[in-house]
């Protein structure tokens, strides 16, 4: 059973269990400094495949056919979305499973909206199984919403650096860590109009985000060992921290964002970070499950972000408005008041 | 409680009821058979905007807004997509509605793919009131997908007409009409690649998930009195007979398609008939839930279709996909034997 909590908050009174994960990447990310923690590595960023987008869906496919087979179940349903228009990275990528899809579009917070979904599915008693997914390709991403990569455009330092990868999480009845609680964002509007400048248009959501989360669960920000935006990068990452300053919440301490552990700022030229739909779905995947299943951590909040725009919208002078969607993962399941 | 039917169905054992539905609609489809259905009809498709893509969020937001207004209630969550690259026309819509939103894409199977997840939001407690929302304007869609308009390009005679619309339904506790069960089907590739032939890529989708939604909860095609699918327009209705004929069903005398309904084919030249995510979301809000309401049908399946494609995957020689979502909504509470 779950619960309305607050104003923005759904909370699981049974356990929502992640059994497994399941993460690749492309070859950039597997230079990075988690390299060693993805279950897959591509050797070539097009996967054999014959286009960039083709590639993204081969990924989706694959990533979600070694999750199936690490956790030894199917699921019932798919929540998983991307950032090709349309959403044709995941539609073309989960054809050949046989599974229906909820196609989902949070833009980069995507991953966390489709592990809020999936274990409100799980916990209705609507699947038995879900399967939580999310991916990004670098080429196909830059084509589509800047530069084809091979004009060799300057990016400046606020730009972000696109995750070519795939994460994705098996939800059902089990063991530890479990879903258990979600807070759905609102949209933001901080009248941000620089695709180049991602960062600074979800840092406002996220901050938000993070804030209704944490009145919502009358919980303090020192209660989770771990805070970890999406992909907020270093420009939006101090955006955040002033933001929740203003508000008397420090999360210096125990906040990291998916997009700064990612890859190797020094030494590969990623600018303010890693960013897209793949970047906190395969950082989760890979790192903070690990560290919630050998309990190195015991309370993380996954605060996946997302900047919702088109080049049509960019364009036509509106704004990158900004959502997130933050996610409690913990060990111990909640007795939760409601 | 809701739970896993058979394959691809879930039921809901608690009522959810569909407490209020609004509709909103552009000029041509004002003109047609079931203008005075409709809620509001635009005087200008601009709808006062400087684009037919911030026209389509006015739609999206003061459509929701009546719907708010018409039910008394606001929602916890918003569940809602359309067909504009990155979901513009919901996310532009709904910014400054306050409300945490679940953006979806399901291309023209949206609505149905809205009333699915608020039904379980709402089933599981996770939300009060859920509102579900769908939306399509012509002039953006035309120029996203084919061509300007302006350019007065010649429409084949399988070519569809988006729908310039919104529609959108409230979900909470309450009286009938009821969502008692959803099939969620499953992508189909037929091997179609006609983005003028959207009807024929969708109705295998469209005969799949109704086969499977009647396996799954042992029911025949002449339980209901209504089988709406959402926009497979003539040329998509006539495959859709055959393929189910195959399987000995047969739903002549019960089925309709929205697309079929909303415009009339002789006076105002639309060839297939409509489409787009406001057909089957209008269609539902205006004329079906009327007719629930008034109990002149008393149990229908409304079956939103979508075609799974961008500009991207046709030029790369993509397959068009297919998708649909089968809702049934009926006036009694089933008590479901799981």
């Amino acid at each position: 059973m779950s619960a309305h909590k607050g104003n923005e908050t759904v909370v699981f009174s049974t356990p929502v269990s992640i059994l497994e994960t399941a993460s690749a990447v492309g070859t950039k990310e597997g230079e990075g400094p988690l390299g060693k923690l993805f279950d897959r590595v591509l050797e070539d960023n097009m996967a054999g495949e014959k286009s960039w987008e083709a590639a993204e869906s081969a990924l989706v496919r694959d990533n979600l056919s070694a999750l199936f087979k690490k956790s030894g179940v199917s699921p019932d349903f798919i929540f998983a979305g991307d950032l090709q228009n349309q959403c044709c990275g995941t539609t073309y990528g989960v054809k050949d499973l046989n599974i229906p899809l909820f196609g989902i579009f949070g833009a980069c917070s995507t991953f966390g909206e489709a592990l809020a979904l999936g274990a409100m599915t799980v916990d209705s008693g609507a699947a038995r199984y879900a399967a939580a997914a999310a991916s990004s390709h670098f080429y196909s991403a830059e084509r589509q919403f800047r530069f084809p990569a091979e004009l060799g455009n300057q990016r400046p330092p606020t730009a972000t650096y696109t995750v070519t990868g795939a994460g994705a999480a098996m939800l059902g009845k089990g063991d530890g860590p479990y879903i258990t609680s979600f807070t759905a964002g609102k949209i933001t509007d901080y009248g941000i109009n620089d695709a180049n400048n991602m960062g600074a248009a979800m840092a406002p959501a996220a901050a938000a985000c993070i804030k209704a989360h944490l009145e919502d669960t009358g919980r303090s920000a020192g209660y989770y060992d771990v805070i970890a935006t999406g992909d907020l990068g270093r420009v939006g990452t101090e955006l955040l921290l002033q933001l929740l300053e203003k508000d008397g919440i420090n999360i210096e301490k125990n906040h990291t964002d998916c997009g700064m552990e990612i890859f190797d700022n020094k030494s590969q030229d990623t600018h303010a970070g890693g960013s897209g739909c793949a970047c906190s779905a395969a950082v989760f995947s890979a790192l903070f499950y690990r560290k919630l299943k050998n309990s190195s951590i015991k309370r993380m909040l996954l605060v996946p972000t997302g900047a919702l725009m088109s080049t049509v919208s960019v364009q036509q002078g509106e704004n990158i408005l900004g959502t997130a969607f933050a996610v409690s993962v913990e060990n111990e399941v909640i007795k939760w008041t409601i």
